[in-house]
């Protein structure tokens, strides 16, 4: 199989650290690249330690983010930087002729009004906006293949869209009233020197936050219309509890129809036919529920669901590592989607 | 003021801990006994160093439980048992004369019928349920004061109720559609040996459980319909989070009128009247979210709330120390309102 | 008893807020003043919500800290300050009649020699080292009474200082080779925005620093030296170990004569004797060995040991609580001692 | 590359399930068999959910420990036991010509006199001590390679053996009074259901247990005997603290020579010397300290080190993941040495 030489914009935050660990280790990919403002001209070994040991790790070294250099020394680049700042890496890099793999939100919507509203600022690409592709695999596979700039979506998003976009498509679920209310881990904070992140005060700490508009609904809404076929608006509560990695999403949704035993069978075929063949997603069966310990350091995402003959609800769980399908993972999953490679590639 | 003597049957679980540690400081009730079947003979301060230094431990011992013993030990006896052995000790205490405060679920579902439903086996004393007192002293303060027979309320319902009662008997939500979504610390499990509670199996791990038709379901229910003056069934779903203590619950509901400034003003001033001089409850203001490690260690439960007019939803959110406000400390209050102390003697 | 007024200069730090905890619950303090830079201006229970329900807590509010405003407002001054600056407001303080006690470095170290040569400064008020009494009750209980200046311990020197003492002053091991491996809680660091104690980079991390020269060596080689009555010179080691709070201290130090059962009597006795009647020194017996969750939240040192027959070696192993008996707790034993007031008050 | 079958016995414990993750994605090693008494006829991607997306996993289920079937369906076994057990394994099977890999303590001590006295019951198979190989690759790599029975380190022994014996060895520090302070996650204590272990035991405490005759010993004074070439007996304190992995071991040892810039560089090159080509040794440079964070699932031992001239000591520490280059790691690299693999297959 042909192997492409891959680069990272912003390697220092969570997911750029988590796309080094696992591009070293990818059967296609090379690393060529990493940038870094803050460690720029420091080996990746000297800041990242646990990497040190890695035959591929040891040429590479931090360097300032140069879109011109960047485009000789990759073919796709992946960027893992904060929204507004992404956009002014992807510009320059799709002109020269790289192909585009974005962590951040700025591509994700496709409106720019929207993203306006919601990330309080103008959208800095706008002239982008209509050649991005959704980067959820199981969603846009066929689009993601032939794209030359890919929305990786967000790890809340991801943690809601795989468990409802099939149920919404098949008519299953009612797309008024829904409602996701998710766990998360500190990663998700990013590597940001902030009082509200310290261990201390996240040990021993549950506490929801970004209430009652969270960013993410944007992109959450958007995807959940389409599938729905009719707008869609939802009810997020994202909560931060002391693990370092996992994304609990916990979904109350109304059934079409009565709850029932056949209905139950409906909703277990619908995940079977949506998902009986996708690489990352599992759907439990029997007594078992998600458990985000048993995601954590994969690509997976794991669903259960109950339905509640008492309040007519069905009961989705959905759990993910929120840096690896959540993130970077899911980039990846991209990049194997773009390059012709097998989509598993690295990932398992 | 009289002090009075007391004494715990089943002291070393989790709740039974925290009595002890309250009731060691409390400045008119005096320890006179503690049980454990498991730590017969064994000193206090042998079983729980961290009580050795306490100038009142010294003299405690375990003991087996004995109803008469303890009859003459004690005017009011705690009892932290696992339901079904509750009932045992109170039947034979309170015919003794002793005033009961029991910390499990035996005598909070006023019906056995609705007991056997949830608890899966035939209540053991349904001639006490009519003398019992739901323990919640914000709702049932007068009835608790000449009780014989306190049934303490469980840690999930303290905090669906605390928030919600006030809102349902004032007519500003919708009984129907309630969902309470709650995250749990690990010692709400209790003191048992069991895989899915070790420290590797819990630690990095989210999870829900006790899907979709959890025990405390009765004694919500029962309770929220006593208040919304008619039948209120809920959707109820519980976390387990890796921190020793604490319960954070996030509760969606639907407002009886469109959500506006002048609802929102509504809102406030019902929890002004309901808890303005409550001395436990802490409605909070401004951006301040409720956060675990705000209330851990006391019995204060923190509640905030939201209104989304992009839902028309009413979002609220408390948080409690699930062995304090959720067990112990609030059986203490009871235990001071029977004893006619200040209700806050021992608990600031 | 007569009460006395107390203030806290720089309450927002971890050992500062642990003094307000403390102090609220005082039976004879009045905490009248609080100051923070950062949040001055704003009430003490926006800052700490955990507080707001304490009935003492609601008249407070952070101010800027001014020395003479402050000695118009208490009799009795903690600093909770970093070093250097703590110095600042001891000697207009102690100048305008106040008593003072420091919880930094600033004058637990008697020679300005020594305190330039581990925090790389010169000495703030060498004029007042003379006056200042190093806060260790266990030690200096006589000089506290009545001392102006109290330089309260730091936490690793407490957790070493108190097992070591007793059995220097009694002859019973070497001066020379000690060895003390200690592991640190979080809080320990502060309460400081840096990269180093974000949650993740925390939890499930495991590491040493300070190697092998930690500033804490000062003042512990000191108080050793003054026991053994000869310099004694250190092998120092801490680590930082996902915790909140508390200290675990394992030292290695030789006997003066061979291990046998005889020696074992005579360390107990020693400690018998050293802390039979100490109400915050635990010296635990039997199979038990020390845990620091017997000690958070509490003033205690937990003691244990064991001699060992193969390496001619005794082990001594201290927990305590880094924020209580290694700060805010032991300085409230000092508030006491200088008060009149019985030395536990508000301790237990 | 030839590839193998391979099995492991008692794969439902913390190092088994270890070993499942490790060998699902070896290269050249095909898992065929997996036993575990408890679970024996359910599939591992029931017992484990989180191995249920691996293709390879799909056909894997739970047998009954069985020496003749397991010959048939593997060459080598990883017998993952409790020592005593894993010996009525490796009789057999050694016998009916399979290479086993004991990841028990049943053949590391190679007299069966030391093995009664630390593991207080009679050798199970002293006739097999003769022919284990201590599987430690960077000590024992051509012995591994011809073994037939190799006795894989545990994880205490490892993080004290890899830094000490080459220093040992070059006669570059006394083989008398070495102290070895050890920090470990809580994985180390095995998946059984004991109080001690909770999550609300473990987290939030720091304890050190075993004292003073750990195990543990008798492996590690063999080992640093052989490279003193004289009796070389330590001191070892385990101490369990809040991490699911990884432990950290402080050493403090005494130069042969007094401590100097000269001698810092005998020691820098004695460590290169011995792990400049080592895949999985990691020695630090500059002013870098071990963190077991940078060591988790990863089959590397990180080794940090400082001189004392105040004390005249040397400092090593030593992190690694307890489950990985302390237990499951280990024993794939002795695999990979047994099949003629490359050492790193499978484990970078």
């Amino acid at each position: 199989m042909t192997s492409k030489k891959v680069a990272i914009v912003g390697a220092s935050g969570y997911s750029g650290e988590e796309l080094v660990r696992l591009l070293l280790s990818h059967p296609h990919a090379e690393l060529t690249a990493v940038t870094s403002r803050q460690y720029a001209g420091q080996t990746l070994a000297k800041v990242f330690p646990k990497f040190a040991h890695h035959p591929r790790a040891k040429a590479l070294h931090f360097s300032e983010p140069n879109a011109e250099l960047l485009s000789k020394q990759a073919q796709v680049v992946f960027l893992a930087l904060p929204h507004g700042v992404a956009a002014e890496y992807a510009i320059p890099l799709l002109k020269l002729g790289c192909q585009v793999i974005d962590l951040s939100a700025d591509f994700r919507v496709r409106s720019a009004a929207v993203y306006q509203e919601f990330y309080a600022h103008e959208h800095p690409a706008p002239e982008l906006l209509a050649q991005a592709v959704y980067g959820l695999p199981e969603v846009y596979r066929d689009q993601i293949r032939s794209a030359s700039l890919v929305a990786s979506p967000g790890c809340y998003p991801t943690s809601i869209l795989v468990p409802l976009i099939p149920l919404l498509k098949a008519g299953l679920i009612q797309p008024e009233g829904i409602i996701a209310d998710s766990l998360s881990g500190v990663s998700g904070a990013g590597r940001k020197a902030e009082l509200d992140y310290l261990f201390v005060e996240c040990n021993e700490s549950l506490r929801a936050y970004g209430l009652p508009k969270h960013r993410h609904l944007s992109e959450i809404e958007q995807e959940l219309s389409v599938a729905a076929g009719q707008p869609v608006v939802i009810q997020f509560t994202p909560h931060l509890v002391p693990v370092n990695r996992g994304i609990l999403t916990t979904l109350y949704v109304t059934p079409r129809r009565p709850v029932s035993t056949e209905f139950g069978e409906e909703i277990a075929a619908c995940y079977r036919t949506a998902y009986g063949n996708e690489p990352f997603v599992r759907v439990l069966e029997g007594k078992a529920l998600p458990d985000t310990k048993n995601v954590v350091g994969t690509n997976v995402v794991e669903l259960g669901w109950r339905l509640d003959p008492r309040t007519n609800r069905l009961v989705v769980i959905s759990a993910e590592d929120n840096l690896v399908k959540g993130a970077s993972g899911q980039a990846i999953q991209s990049l194997n989607l773009i390059c012709g490679w097998p989509e598993t590639a690295g990932l398992i």
